[in-house]
């Protein structure tokens, strides 16, 4: 189980500085928290996950139920053993995927490169590669074709067998484009998943329930009222947010204001250095976003003077490092030419140079955001 | 410049125990000299292949002359100080590109998956992509088609630029399946071209003589006495094997026995673990191949219990190290079965994890050979 202490409020905001523990050990919040979604951090060992100061890890239990299975990684000793990784890990519960294997997918819509649709999804509309009834979501493999169903039963059964610290509710993620109709179908089907969830947990681990609720603002608040009254250990908040973050910071405050206050808050999938301000006023502790480890991989740093598409040949005669400011072990060791050398050049290595260098850097700035909060100026 | 000091011969073969001291640090000879095409050991960093305990690099002059161009490396301060990589470097000096290609990629082979060819290349014939003259080689660059002329002098003007510790001089390395009269004519060429490279050094950095000779006794012979006699640092000993070992073997030995004993001698792209007795038997201080880290790359582990196909779903379960007789930080944090979910599930961790480790088995191997040769054993 979890426990979670405030250390600190914001008097001007609804930030909060506090302290999530864990079997696996603390985690100072609000944090990020880096994507493994396949137990592995994207080019990166687990020890040089931990010498980024990623504090925790969320993988993905759909993913990991296909390859290579909850029962192989339990055969393993979990997670934890699996990878060796021995701070905190969350498991999101297959929800997202209900969204981006299924209408995400028909739609073109990716968690990186946002786009907006003006088809609307109606009420009773489906998705093509996958069917989304009362029961649970049958997905169609990526991987043979093969179908597989997963409902709350199924998801908490694979998140306990993989033996996260915190799992998560099996929800669906709607698409952004949703009429009203269709998320109020969708938010009250993840609401009856919610209290399948807490009955069909048998461990010990932590469980968060999810908010939903798509664009409309009575139903997020809907959502965070009654998610918020049952007895979870913590709560998500998801959905595709979309490409509004003015609208996005404002939902944070209107959800997190309805939820019980000593129960630390996740938000799904969003965290660009520019968002991080607004995500923590919001009253987060903690979220997990791809960008930095995404965005190494297409050769980006990103630095304290904004981002730097490492593959322009500009930077070959650069014998500065990523980011002069940063105290990371790349930055220390290589220069800005030598990394856009080796793009060019193709090789693997300046994939993980940059990873390492935007997770230090993405952690770097929520450590600063902390000390804001315990100043008080934030 | 460049010293050696042989610390103790064998009695029983032509195998000696060294230190070869360099401007960046000794090598405990024999040794094997790690690849590094582009100044980077594929899918490591600089720190990482320290730790795998390699003692010297080599670097590729062709490559580095095309991306990004020694004007550039000189730039940032030479290879050293752009890679971070603080021990000795070699460069070799293109003359292996005039095979591999030319001949070498008409005939389909590569310095991997040897094959043999019954072609026979005749005196007078010329590759497809190159033209061979007795000034230099006329390569066609395989980034944009421009062409790309080296030569001797050429050669040692960019290997000086880009300031590795040992360079090697510019030579022809034959096809395997060439002729007699054509290898006669390429030799006597290359032997012309050793003395150039000599005259056109203006630097201190140490240069070897390579020794060829293609698959006859005497040419090698006649070879290692005119190369012997000029003022080289030391020696390489190149030419396309192909597959005969034992053929190599004894050409080793005799081609050593002819030259100067005080000077290390360096086997350029050989080195499989089975081979390194041999090799060092022939009277080999140091020598490079791409086996490791290439096989690493494809999902091979090399272990104490023979090679390991890790991409193969039984080693799923399996708890192990890759190899439990190993001491390397992979063997010591990860198992068979997560490196082999890492590899099904497309990662690029894996790669880094079987490069790291086969890196260090190989070294390990050299290791205890050198203890061999200590103990009078070899």
């Amino acid at each position: 189980m979890i426990q979670f202490k405030i250390l600190k409020k914001s008097k001007k905001s609804s930030a909060r500085l506090g302290i999530l523990k864990t079997p696996h050990g603390e985690v100072e919040t609000p944090a990020l928290v880096g994507v493994a979604t396949q137990a592995s951090v994207k080019t990166l060992t687990s020890e040089e996950a931990q010498r980024t100061k990623t504090q925790m890890l969320i993988m993905n239990t759909f993913h990991l139920h296909l390859k290579p299975g909850e029962k192989l990684v339990k055969k393993h000793g979990g997670l934890h053993k699996f990878m060796n990784w021995n701070r905190p890990i969350m498991t999101d519960s297959g929800g997202f995927q209900v969204f981006s294997l299924g209408f995400g997918k028909d739609l073109g819509m990716s968690k990186i490169l946002r786009k907006t649709s003006n088809t609307s999804i109606e009420k009773g509309q489906q998705p093509k590669l996958l069917k989304i009834t009362d029961e649970g979501v049958l997905f169609t493999s990526y991987i043979d074709g093969r179908k597989i169903f997963l409902g709350p039963k199924e998801s908490i059964k694979i998140q306990e067998a993989l033996g996260a610290d915190i799992m998560f509710a099996f929800d669906e993620c709607p698409p952004p484009n949703a009429a009203r109709e269709y998320v109020e179908h969708s938010l009250a089907r993840t609401h009856v998943w919610a209290r399948m969830c807490l009955k069909a947990r048998k461990s010990k681990q932590a469980l968060y329930g999810i908010v939903q609720g798509g664009s409309f603002e009575d139903l997020r608040r809907k959502s965070a009222e009654y998610i918020g009254s049952l007895p979870f250990d913590g709560f998500g908040i998801g959905g595709e947010m979309g490409v509004d973050k003015a609208w996005m910071f404002k939902m944070l405050k209107g959800t997190t204001d309805l939820l019980s206050e000593g129960k630390p808050r996740h938000l799904l999938g969003n965290g660009y250095p520019e968002d991080m301000p607004g995500i923590v006023r919001g009253g987060i502790d903690t979220f997990d976003c791809v960008v930095p480890t995404h965005h190494a991989r297409h050769g980006v740093a990103f630095t304290s003077v904004g981002r730097l598409d490492m593959k322009k040949t500009k930077f070959l005669g650069d014998k500065k490092p990523l980011d002069p400011r940063c105290e990371c072990e790349v930055c220390e060791h290589y220069s800005r030419g030598y990394i856009t050398h080796l793009l060019r050049a193709k090789e693997v290595t300046p994939l993980r140079l940059l990873t390492f260098h935007n997770l230090f850097y993405f952690h770097s700035l929520m450590e600063a955001l902390r000390k804001e909060i315990k100043k008080g100026k934030i």
